[in-house]
């Protein structure tokens, strides 16, 4: 499915982080890369009409995923999508109101789990599939193609409160009043996505990414159980079929001790860091064990000048001569200048 | 103005704590233990009418602050009032919106912080420094009594945004893009935090919390330079005038190195912990240096049973021994039920 073959794939610096390798130069890509800072992606949203209809239309999944390629050259592609498309094909109604984020319909007890499907409707994820097949094969043969879901914690904060909320309270309560509902929510999660992300990587995604967004409101037993334990289990299920799977886990909030046990609980290839991170004693604790990703202030992005280059130098210090892939600490915003992003990268690249 | 005098304070099990000795029993209170679970604080908020008529009526103030000592027996009362009472009285207009929450004239420049008070005014402060006073004459001797004020990182997050945000990125962007700006609101903030305290230790209270509700959105730096530096420049000042004042900081969501450096750099008397709180590393790094407080998830206090029992037992073994103050890690819900509480304080109490 990837025309490319694998002789391609050994110049691919991001996925040589993620096997462990010091790269040449720094590799560089951002969370939401593709995403509402650029024109070009306003423009083909606007075509799209509604943000579901860009996920689920191969012709625009494929063409936002490549526009910051294009524009940037960044070392990876993310999969342009969204993580509650797994909630969506398990038969969860799902829409994005403007402004309003998303609507799901709430899951709230074993009825409402027990009403959705076992397994992820094919006619929705199908579609998701072919972008990152049609991805792979257009991608310049050095850039990295990453796949992604939401952690099980995270998609079910959603399901639970049927949208955002501010502190995940609705799952958290659900956590403590109904465990055992909790838990089978988790597992039809930890199932699906395991089956989601293996279908990526035989589509032609290099690596995938597990989004844990509120992975940071968890107490640490909490963090084990929900954040920790489905993320091991789905690293294991992945493997088991595509065994060279690289994953890299994104745990936003997590303490150093959690990502620690988290890193030799899952054994995944890296781990993501929010722009709170101890950069220095997380390189100290994990740096020889996985590769690190990020984590720079998206909001230093926002002011640019010497904020963010001041920003950019700190980061670089601390993370020299490690397997590290440069990144923002969380998505990119959309009121952030294309100019800064362009001074970022020609100060990390020189 | 203590109309108890000093001999009653080797009663009070929570200074006690904060003083370094382990009580004989556990000293028990909650975070926004005076508010709305509570019927008769719903009642006095009908009668007040807005929420700071509440605050600024010292008769209202009084009463909603004694009535959850008179009701449950808590072993600290704290003074009914808000954080955004210092912007309001350095002359930003405030106003509290009904599910809205606050709403202020934001601050978001010098010329706008030059438009402020340089001092909090009087006719402001005054009618909360006389609450203090006439709650410490009607408390029972042996409950201690409870100041508290905003950090002026939290505070200037809300002077920023001129609202409370989910990320508090207007204040981390102005920090960026207008440090001398933003430097000066802090130290306007510091000042006038520091009257505050003074003021609020005169008039009776035993003891200051000074909370940092957003601690946990700064980086590493930022937080040494926007949470440790203005709470140490805080102690220092109080101290000055009040030279045994007994301080809590509680920086929600910082990390154990973060609480660290808080507490070596500021001689606080004791830290509030969040209900993600790495408890037993805590105790470990901190407990012999200061008091710890909290930490139970108030999502455990709504769900009650056995999920709340479970909880309780494991705080109470974690800090078994130490100079602790039993304490939510976030303030009480509203939709809490009272006899959850009753069991909460029961299975602590024996």
């Amino acid at each position: 499915m990837n025309g490319l073959g694998e002789s391609g794939a050994g110049l691919r610096i991001v996925s040589q982080a993620l096997d462990g390798h010091v790269p040449d130069r720094t590799p560089i890509w951002m969370m939401r890369q593709a995403g509402r800072y650029l024109p070009e992606y306003r423009a083909v949203r606007e075509k799209a009409g509604d943000f579901l209809s860009l996920c689920y239309t191969p012709d625009h999944a494929v063409e936002v995923t490549l526009q910051p390629i294009r524009r940037f050259g960044f070392d990876a592609a993310i999969l342009f999508s969204d993580i509650l498309v797994v909630p969506h094909a398990l038969g969860c109604n799902l829409s994005f109101e403007a402004g309003e984020g998303p609507r799901l319909s709430p899951v709230t007890n074993a009825a409402e789990l027990g009403a959705l499907r076992s397994e992820l409707d094919p006619s929705k994820i199908d579609r998701v599939l072919e972008a990152v097949s049609r991805i792979r094969a257009d991608l310049p043969t050095a850039t990295t193609l990453l796949g992604f879901c939401g952690a099980p914690w995270t998609v079910a904060t959603y399901m639970v409160a049927g949208r955002g909320t501010p502190d995940q309270a609705p799952a958290r309560l659900a956590s403590f009043t109904d465990p055992a509902f909790f838990t089978a929510l988790i597992d039809r999660l930890v199932e699906a996505s395991s089956r989601y992300l293996i279908g990526q990587l035989r589509a032609g995604a290099d690596a995938v990414q597990i989004f844990d967004s509120w992975a940071g409101v968890l107490d640490p037993e909490a963090f084990r159980q929900w954040t920790i334990e489905p993320i091991r289990r789905i690293v294991e299920t992945v493997r088991a079929e595509v065994p060279d799977a690289r994953i890299i886990a994104f745990p936003k909030g997590a303490t150093l001790s959690g990502l620690t046990e988290l890193v030799l609980a899952t054994g995944v290839n890296a781990v993501g860091l929010d722009w709170t991170a101890e950069r220095r004693a997380t390189r100290l604790a994990l740096g020889g064990r996985v590769a690190l990703q990020g984590n720079l202030d998206p909001l230093t992005l926002i002011a640019g000048g010497a904020a963010l280059d001041k920003a950019i130098d700190a980061l670089m210090e601390d993370f020299h001569g490690a397997a590290h892939i440069f990144n923002l600490g969380h998505g990119i915003r959309p009121e952030t200048p294309i100019a800064h992003v362009e001074r970022m990268i020609r100060r990390i690249r020189g």
